[in-house]
């Protein structure tokens, strides 16, 4: 009952994500494949990082997680399998791996023993078989040669000093929620015993509430959501549309002496 | 080989449907989730209830449906499992139940031993570990405290008269057929032996077709649909669009004396 | 671990995919469910057939497909079940099946045994428990009357010489991207030691590039694709609204001298 997961941006209207799948399910018919999503948007590694990030650790140990976002990647950019806090992926070596962990790899293997037939449809022809048998048992280090490291994206850091934390909104969810990347941890010891404005757009808000259900029917929010991320919303509403904020928009929280 | 079914307004853009399956096939992998949809209008219960009611009954008996739409409710909505018809629910004790069926819960539950600790996001930490527990086999009496009833919400009904039914559009379908509340039973017992006409927008139609294929293309049909209910629409066309027809829009049938 | 497949035109905000499915695992819950799309333009089977075709071969010999668009078909198309290329496959006789394959059907079944009520919902009613049987193992004859051949619509050919080759974009794709129907071939054999001109628009490209990532981001490419097709593209961008091609655009190559 080993576990495959895909995100890709190929929407479900075309035979991409059906070839990757029965290709794995080809290699091994046993195993469980669960769509992550298809929906991200197109080669947008910001937008893929944030959901696996979000969710690979909820699965079972050993899943493997096949990122077909960007798979042909840059030239020169080879496909890898990644062995990750007890984790395992395959996709492009396009800088990804970097945006969803600040964890050392286990294990980082260029995938060229799999499949030595040049491909233009490397999530079916190289990930989607390397996954399946990444899933079903296969040792990582027989599908190819390790490489030192895989290459790292790096995302926009949080600014935080005793007066203030400066944030963006990195994802708007499909609610229009307002997903920050403000941790409540950084927020928790800066807030002790103080009061505190937190600002966006040209809103001051000055109380966290801790469930979406204690906004009524129409008022905007602010809570520490279920990542331990600052999220603003509207309750029952679209936030994004109504308070003009999309991704990347800026949010700060300053606190008073 | 127990199911798992799961209906939310989530999308799926977003880490949120991922999060669900993630946390019910780490509580027992041997399970099968079916997505029934993540399509859901965001917090339509009456979508919602719409969809659910019409296949629930279609699984086998057992089934686990977990309800992810306005799943934290409204304040002091708790989350609930449901045992109706011999099918097992979970979701927000919001009235949602009460839409999905007239019948007697044979069993209630508060789900208040699942998880102690308070989230934001019940869906994840409280109904798929309570779904997961359920289609494995436990009691739901061990999952919390009994409740007499679940809270009920209640649609419009249909009029009906000897000389009329009065109806509404419940639910414009994803190629803009149009389903309406009027029941066959209430159409065959009135109808006999007897002329009728049947009014929606502007159109008059004085008969009911048996199947789609009977119209030409472009035609509009009126029939019975598989859920014994009043469906409106052009054949390989979109009957909303076409007609002006909406949600909630009314359609009558007058049988003449 | 048998493989039924779905490809429907019937979105998923309804209960018409749930529906298949619980009738599917209703009649055998061992066998394995993959969508391959619910996305397919409403009753658009060249859509479908173009997605079918590109995918079938991919997964394991005697695997199930269920083809739900325009399921009900014209007035006195039936309901059949073929076994082509030792694979299954439900649907209409409504000329589907000519545009997936071009070898002889070695079965094709009138499915008059499998469900004897009149059903509005083929795909439930019908197709559904006949795709759970036949992966199920059951024999194909078993479930209707042999038919001498299914009925064919057909493809638009390429039209090739040795001076040109004339085709046509049979599919613009999620990303954008516009698949033609000329084949590699057709292209490798003429091609030979010649100059070649490829037009589409107003474009004129001298060469064929052998992978995606060959382009710069922004700049059009022409390659042969993983299907062996033509296919034109802008590297993470979308040809169709940038070049303004579409469905059924003219694309010829032609031969120097």
């Amino acid at each position: 009952m080993a576990i495959v997961t895909l995100i890709t941006d190929s929407g479900e209207s075309d035979f991409y994500v059906a070839a990757i799948k029965a290709k794995i399910l080809s290699t091994n018919p046993g195993l469980t494949i669960v769509d992550i999503s298809h929906h991200i948007s197109s080669c947008d590694l910001a937008h893929a990082a944030f959901v696996l990030r979000a969710v690979f650790r909820d699965f079972p140990k050993g899943t493997v997680h096949l990122v077909g976002v960007d798979a042909a990647g840059n030239r020169g950019d080879v496909p890898i399998a990644v062995q990750l806090e007890d984790y395992l992926f395959v996709g492009a070596d396009n800088g990804f791996f970097g945006l969803i962990s600040d964890r050392q790899a286990q294990n980082v293997i260029e995938l060229n023993k799999v499949n030595r037939i040049a491909t233009t449809f490397p999530e079916k022809d190289i990930l989607a078989p390397a996954a399946a048998r990444l899933a079903s048992g296969v040792n990582i280090s027989s599908l190819g040669t390790p490489l030192p490291q895989f290459r790292k994206m790096t995302d926009r850091y949080v600014k935080a000093t005793k007066r203030m934390i400066a944030g963006h909104v990195i994802r708007v969810d499909h609610s229009g929620n307002l997903i920050t990347n403000i941790p409540r941890d950084a927020f928790e010891t800066l807030s002790k015993g103080k009061n505190y404005v937190i600002q966006f757009g040209g809103e001051k808000f000055r109380k966290v509430q801790t469930n979406y259900n204690q906004a009524e029917q129409g008022d905007c929010f602010v809570m520490f959501n279920s990542l331990n991320l600052l999220e603003i919303g509207i309750y029952k509403g679209n936030a994004s549309a109504l308070l003009g904020l999309h991704y990347d928009s800026p949010v700060s929280i300053n606190f008073e002496e």
